[in-house]
């Protein structure tokens, strides 16, 4: 079968799109024929993380399409049924932190820049029948993980104040569509006018620009949640919006690793600054029902054909977009 | 009346021991005599926080004694009640932060280091009978703020693994105290090896050199909470040796204001980071209930004169105490 393949050379040099061997499904697995995928962050740094001498692999954590197979001992998921992939294996229940031995599909088993792919069946949920088959390949890893920092962790109430910094990616576009089917008000920032104007059409209460004094544009509006997933880029302008007791929750850091904070400010201001990540099967069945309720769609930038994957790494790799990014394979 | 005053010259050189007008009671408020008080670090901060331009200040947010004259509207409290003092004004109910107007007794308002205080009557409360003056005197703040940071905040729970760097002051002591009452194990650290041996007596499960490799010398052990109250000598160290999902309290940075975070580290660690101060009336109430169901006594360093006051804030200055310093006053 045809796939995104890495090998050898760490970084987007190593990425071609050609022939792979493809596998049948084991116990408990299924196969897919793939339709459609999408991009995320993850897979600019799975390049890296990937070693030049490990065996090669398919990248991609995003992606639905049609049972084609299903091996022994699967129950409630048959051939011909359409399906989108929970990306994250072996997080069930939900949990502090994800259990040991939690991965994500696409490093280090083969991922959905194919035109096939075996996961466990419990990865599986049927398609929501309201979304097209590019809004339901680009929608789990991001939608899952906005989910998981906006409610699980930032506890999102009707009501409250929220700020998203860098409203370009797909999980900050979800991140605001679910704080606004929540009831928030939420303001956004971003170093474009054209994605800030965006934003407030898919219902952003305020658009930023970054390089303004951020207090002054909020108009002295104290924040209850931030969700930062920028990095040190905007961290401490943000920690700064917070009202006394409010929280920051965090799980991004492609603009700078690495914050200061005064612990004197942070604690008479009694802050919550919460790490996040991905999120568990309970999370993404939630999140199912959350998008489905209140009709969400993913919002879409670009959708290229699998072969042309290096158009949509430099989209992303430049934060050219503003949503999502996916591919479609068949 | 005697009391500790500072005025004119910002710091230590600025503090008299010497006459100062007494004043009455006014609507809501009572007078008492006060029999001993309790000396914190924030008397040290409190020393460079009051203008040299205000009018003199008597220091001092602990103390214990006797009600002596009650003003017009006051309820539940008598003429001869022994009584301590929750020095938080204007914090009743538990809440994410303190309302606007909160103060503490000792800024801006005249403190505990004087013959007598006078002070709204909610903010007495019954003198716990099995603590002695005292034990009485020096309890109210820094319990108060171990035990907001411990339960409202750090949500410690029977079988947690708790660590507390720093086991020297008050507080430190307190959380140590409660922690073991509340059924966790408690890891403390020192940078003195004779306080570290005190900390064992006093329950602490474990203690370690604050010089040594924390990692090793907890075995490998993760935590599942920490307390801490040292700042950026220690705050990093400790967030290491946090289990993912565990939670880091900060509520004291008297070794150092800023500290920096790696947040790929904190996120994909799904770390909490949240800061406290003191505590409302609400959690002072619940404190001594926990405190006498416990029977809880504040481990004492030293008891002074009020007079004595020079020598007392030079043990705190060099920390060279275990638990809590007093004042003895009549």
């Amino acid at each position: 079968m045809k796939a995104v393949v890495h090998a050898e050379i760490p970084g987007l040099e190593g990425l071609t799109y050609g022939e792979i061997e493809e596998r049948q499904p084991g116990e408990g697995e299924v196969s897919i024929r793939l339709k459609t995928a999408g991009l995320n962050h993850r897979d600019l740094f799975v390049l890296h993380r990937h070693k030049p001498t490990d065996p090669p692999l398919i990248i991609g954590s995003d992606g639905a399409g049609i049972v084609e197979a299903v091996g022994t001992g699967v129950e409630g998921v048959q051939v011909g049924d359409e399906v989108i992939i929970n990306p994250g294996l072996g997080w069930q229940k939900n949990s502090d932190a994800p259990p040991a031995g939690f991965e994500i599909v696409g490093l280090p088993d083969h991922g959905t820049f194919a035109e096939k792919i075996v996961v466990p069946a419990e990865n599986t949920a049927p398609k929501p029948a309201y979304l097209t088959w590019e809004e339901a390949g680009v929608l789990s890893l991001a939608a899952l993980t906005a989910y998981r920092a906006l409610f699980t962790r930032g506890k999102v109430e009707s009501g409250m104040k929220v700020l998203i910094p860098g409203i370009g990616s797909g999980v900050a576009t979800f991140l605001l569509q679910f704080a606004k089917a929540a009831g928030a008000t939420v303001y956004v920032t971003s170093r474009s006018k054209e994605k800030g104007e965006k934003a407030l059409e898919f219902g952003a209460d305020k658009a930023i620009d970054s390089n303004e004094d951020w207090k002054e544009a909020l108009g002295g509006e104290k924040m209850d949640l931030v969700i930062e997933c920028v990095g040190a880029a905007t961290f401490n302008k943000a920690l700064e919006q917070l009202r006394p007791g409010g929280t920051i929750v965090t799980f991004g850091a492609s603009a700078g690793d690495d914050v200061q904070i005064n612990l004197r400010t942070f604690f008479y201001g009694q802050f919550n600054f919460l790490g996040s990540t991905m999120g568990s099967a309970e999370e993404y069945s939630d999140m199912l029902k959350f998008i489905e309720t209140h009709q969400i769609k993913p919002v879409m930038d670009e959708v290229y054909p699998l072969s042309e994957f290096g158009e949509a790494f430099k989209r992303i790799e430049e934060a050219a977009q503003l949503g999502k990014i996916g591919f479609s394979i068949s």
